[in-house]
């Protein structure tokens, strides 16, 4: 038997015990998509996440959402107008930012790779682009004269520091992202002197840590080095963008993230700050920490067996749905995501005995050994017909997974409680 | 410095140094398939491929392909002319089959979570079902009934052993494919007096095999087990698919798989086949063997930039495209796939001295650091707007990657030697 994540608190059962996501039946919601395999998102759930960080943060500080935990459009209208801004990853999810409603002026655009038609739609649009490099600083400089537009530029700065217990380093040595930090001054001096609106600093030092001491530590260290920077420019920056790296509870002993902690250390260090900064805004970005609960996929059981004595729930859906439970999108050891039959909830809730129920693989419907959804775990009997939810599926699920690998529909997305 | 996996010989540069794919310039492929990313897919490598293979099996052997491996349409279209049947993954799948020309009865269909609509679809089609449970050969069972069609059905056996050497084991202990060996002959004595068409066996041990004495061991075993299943039932089965697991040499160090040996061995093994199967067709399926080498992806280099002195060639492509060279696809370790620049490709049939060139990692597009394509790599010295070439790109490519992931466009596939 092997451990599965944390269930996060906000889901409980109904009567019949069937599992009740932002306080509707699973089973029902799944008619409302219309079928299986599907994500729900319970957009209730993002809110009282926005609101949460928004009340331990401090109030000077900008809440940015990173659109690519989940560009669902009608999650992104609801995000825009509970946030003060989007960061985007390409033109495409630009656009998807736009349709949403967010103002260009709160849009900023990060990625290693931009193409020149990237660079040319954000500049035209008013986005502000992180420059990753002077390569590619200059590109933008010269299609901003093309077409007679002032660029906004903030830069990226590769950290000399990384986030410690990171899921993901971004910073910390040679790095694809962003300007090593030595450099940068001499960017910034380069791209004023070009004419461009300078926007300020974005620090991006890892991402899903789960210590508060830890990401404080970053915190202070960035806040540190931009004002390093401020002082070597000799020029305020408009905003330095603190990074997220706000991390969620997916696997087994995973403790979640103690903001409010957080919110008390960064609140000290913004009060403390340099002078360079004084005049500087302050905002972080997270993504998958607003809205990683907030979604739950729903699979069908379609096959019970038994192979040498081990049980395997077979469903309809599977990794080109959800890739990162099935451990293989940037992890190195297979750990199980929380899951549970949507049918036999109350189970859950109640907690399980080592002697309750069985102990069952829950695989998906592809044809290959790496389709597993969740390994040896105990679980009430489930019948065939019923549904196996994975949890913590909010982010990086749908958009994230292979949708056209083997041929299978795309899995559905439902948003609720939207109003 | 890494090494790279092997560049196939087939691959060779014009006067100008060029990459050549299948006779044509790689530049000029981009401007026939209108940008980068692309992926190039030599149909002339796939039919020398299939001849090769025709030449080493033994005669009376049929030869599938596994469409997972690539589902481009119209690869599909030409691949029906050239093989014997097509093995499919899903319903989805099965129509692509049939769409490319390929006759029901050519056709099987595999994978642990088949949807009654899936199970429907065959039966009314007249596609062969490799049912993989008992559970599964009931609803078969049952559907076939209520639309007055009777059922082919092959059972898909979890065999005792598995293919040594393999990347992906889907043999040997507890699986959630086929039925274990001991239970089938009891399943194939039931679908028979409940009236279906007993087709036969599929035994599918494992896959991306270098080794050509495994190979033969497993298949060796496949053909006992079969003869062991049908001496039982008492019945000849009427196929044995005996699976496919022919690697394909990816990384450095591997070495391609000796088929001419596979095929003397196969020939010895089913001349001395025992008298239970002196009536079977036999089939090998196999899929990325067939078309991973006539595949080569293509993307431009955005940016090159220094970070604490590594050097990165940041492409306009990326795992979202090619999701296995990125390391991110059922591989526990990293390794690099062949890559070159294709600007500069008469460099790398020279051959490269350790002082020549550069040393540089291969990065996509994507805001993640798991996005590499290659890393630490000799290359000669690519400038910004030259194109990197991803070889072994034919197979689990496109249709195996996280396409959506970060709203990039999606890659172009252009096929050619089509005629």
């Amino acid at each position: 038997m092997k451990p599965v994540g944390p269930i996060p608190a906000a889901y409980v059962a109904d009567a019949d015990g069937m599992l009740l996501i932002g306080g509707q039946r699973a089973d029902a919601l799944v008619q409302q998509a219309g079928d299986t395999p599907c994500f729900i998102y319970d957009m209730a759930h993002v809110a009282g996440r926005v609101a949460r960080l928004r009340a331990a943060m401090p109030a000077m500080l900008d809440i940015h959402y990173a659109i690519k935990a989940n560009p669902h459009p009608a999650l992104l209208a609801k995000m825009a107008g509970m946030v003060d801004g989007f960061d985007i990853a390409s033109a495409g999810e630009g656009r998807l930012a736009l349709d949403a409603g967010m103002d260009a002026t709160s849009i900023s655009f990060a990625g290693p790779g931009k193409r020149d038609d990237e660079l040319r739609f954000a500049i035209q649009a008013g986005i502000t682009l992180n420059v990753e490099s002077e390569g590619e600083a200059e590109r933008a400089l010269m299609i901003s004269q093309q077409i007679g537009v002032t660029p906004k530029l903030a830069v990226r700065v590769n950290p000399d520091f990384d986030l410690k217990g990171s899921g993901m380093r971004m910073g910390g040595g040679a790095k694809p992202f962003g300007v090593d930090a030595d450099r940068v001054p001499a960017l910034i001096r380069h791209v004023i002197a070009q004419g461009a609106e300078w926007r300020g600093l974005h620090i991006f030092a890892g991402s899903q840590a789960l210590s508060a001491e830890s990401i404080a530590e970053t915190q202070a260290a960035t806040i540190a080095l931009a004002a390093r920077i401020a002082d070597d420019v000799g020029t305020t920056p408009p905003l330095v963008n603190l990074g997220g790296g706000f991390g969620v509870a997916y696997f087994h002993g995973d403790v979640p993230l103690d903001i409010d902690s957080v919110g008390r250390d960064l609140e000290r260090q913004l009060s403390a700050r340099p002078a360079s900064l004084q005049n500087s805004q302050f905002a972080i970005e997270l993504g998958r920490w607003f809205v990683a609960e907030a979604g739950v996929y729903l699979t069908r059981i379609v096959d019970r067996k038994t192979s040498h004595d081990q049980l395997f729930l077979v469903c309809d859906g599977g990794l080109h749905h959800q890739l990162a439970a099935s451990g293989n999108f940037g992890t190195v050891i297979r750990r199980n995501y929380p899951v549970a039959i949507a049918d036999q909830f109350a189970v859950n809730v109640a907690g399980m005995a080592d002697s309750d129920g069985e102990v069952a693989t829950i695989v998906g419907c592809l044809c290959t050994p790496i389709d597993r959804l969740a390994e040896q775990v105990r679980l009430p009997c489930a019948k065939t017909g019923q549904l196996a939810a994975i949890f913590l599926a909010g982010a990086y699920g749908a958009s994230a997974s292979p949708a056209a690998f083997l041929g299978h529909p795309a899995a559905r997305e439902l948003i609720i409680n939207a109003k």
